[in-house]
């Protein structure tokens, strides 16, 4: 596998996300009224689609065809959209930007922001569980005519999707770990580095695990082999984290420069050197990267991808 | 059936309902974290688990034992809370109040009632799709030593009750609802009839409908006969808010004495007259107990219960 093929295949796996969620934009959220509005705005930011990117990518590794994981990937990106949106509103970390966009409360307000990410959470729970939703099939621009998986995996791998998702997303999880942020965030205290890695873990960590465990258990994996995906996927989380943190403090993530600094929040760069930050960084991403080893070629692409990220964020 | 026996009956299954939730608490969050101790106190209001009770008692029409309803009624309970949490912020309804208790930001404060209400939404779903939930086990003092599902209903079922709660409470249906809400709310304009009944029929109905489909798919119905089910308590849940609307101008709901009016929200009590308001409630509450009659014998008790609930409203 050359760059340039690996380039090409993750950038047809990135428009196949994006035009399934073009597809459930336009056909579920494309009325004008003010909560579609809100949602659709949420849904368009320009991420990098990294969830979504792991579930395909996991998924191809145990079927051989990526489109498995498309629904999780939509489910993930939903989540993840709804705790942006809920991330940013003022009784929390207060952005009123994000990636060069306003954020969902300040181009519209604080009611439609929250109510749009209690829709979408809501409803990426709908799409992993429906056969085929009323009011969404493939449209003449689609890519994916069918972006459900009925096709794809029995009840049993579904129902272990909603359960992935839940369990990474809910109080145990990606919530757990923002209450954790709230707690400290403004605390005299220095937070313990372990209170911190677990913080990190559960908000960020969690949703990456279960983005690759859905995708392998949408591709046709035994549960055993999801839980190992998962904690690659938590793995790859801290190490983003410690990254981004280093990050904040010297050039910015599409924050403001030390936003987090200032908003008295504690990350690795205030508990830890910058060098000490380099070399944990770079242990968690060798320590995950070598896990991929047991797939062999398979596990190539989802390698290649997750390399890059990391080097884009150095 | 005399009506002792009837109460009892409801007396039995409500009690289930909150030993389950006791269960719940006390072992999904008993530990002592800001997180836990929010939600554990929004799933303790004393509530009548009007949602829970018809998820068990339209299992029983068609499986013959109502606890196959008991983890649907767990689930519909918590998504309830956290909707009741999120309504009383103070970007919504701004509710200090909630049935003689505090509401949830008020006893603890935004950000942690918002969070605790993210929560309880996607545990929810975590509930309908668990097998034997970690740390979750039967308790000395449980009624029910284990409260899942998983002997009772097959995994396509499971799946059914993950779609219904999902549609129900999400974009197209409780929050498209409070959306409405929102939209109307202080408007100088007189809100339509049909809109009225749109917004009630998604904010409240929906996941009546949705606790009676639960309960039915959960007792082992058909599709079929969970949509008929769930027409049924759409209906209820519309008749309930224009009995509602009448006692808010006149006695109260537990929420300050025509608080609705003073937020310039439109109600049944202020686009029609009492007398008309009373014919309507009556109307609905009518046809919706008639639409029972094909379940003969079987759907005494919840025609009991309902009967009960539309009688004390009055």
């Amino acid at each position: 596998m050359t760059h340039l093929n690996a380039d090409e295949s993750l950038k047809l796996r990135f428009d196949s996300i994006e035009n399934c969620l073009k597809t459930l934009r336009r056909q579920r959220y494309g009325t004008s009224d003010p909560l579609n509005e809100t949602i659709n705005y949420i849904l368009a930011g320009d991420g990098k689609r990294v969830r979504g990117m792991l579930a395909v990518l996991c998924a191809e590794i145990y079927s051989g065809d990526f489109r498995h994981g498309l629904t999780s990937a939509l489910a993930l990106e939903m989540v993840h959209a709804y705790s942006l949106a809920h991330d940013d509103l003022p009784c929390l970390d207060n952005d009123d930007m994000r990636r060069g966009r306003m954020s969902a409360h300040k181009m519209f307000d604080v009611p439609k922001a929250m109510l749009a990410g209690d829709a979408l959470l809501t409803d990426a729970f709908w799409i992993l569980s429906c056969d085929a939703p009323a009011g969404v099939k493939g449209g003449e621009n689609a890519v994916e005519p069918t972006w459900w998986h009925e096709v794809f995996c029995g009840d049993k791998a579904r129902l272990g999707l909603v359960r992935e998702l839940a369990l990474a997303a809910g109080g145990t999880g990606m919530v757990f770990g923002q209450m954790l942020d709230v707690h400290w965030t403004g605390k005299s205290e220095k937070i313990p580095r372990d209170i911190l890695d677990q913080m990190h873990l559960e908000k960020t960590g969690a949703l990456l695990g279960a983005a690759c465990a859905m995708g392998a258990l949408a591709g046709g994996a035994q549960f055993q082999e999801a839980g190992d995906i998962r904690r690659f996927g938590r793995s790859i989380g801290l190490a983003f984290q410690v990254i981004d943190d280093l990050l904040d403090t010297e050039s910015g993530t599409g924050k403001s420069i030390g936003k987090d600094a200032a908003q008295g929040k504690s990350t690795y760069a205030t508990i830890m050197s910058p060098e000490e930050a380099r070399q944990r960084a770079e242990a968690l991403t060798t320590e995950a990267l070598s896990s991929l080893d047991r797939l062999h070629d398979r596990g190539q692409l989802l390698r290649y991808f997750v390399s890059g990220l990391l080097k884009r964020r150095k």
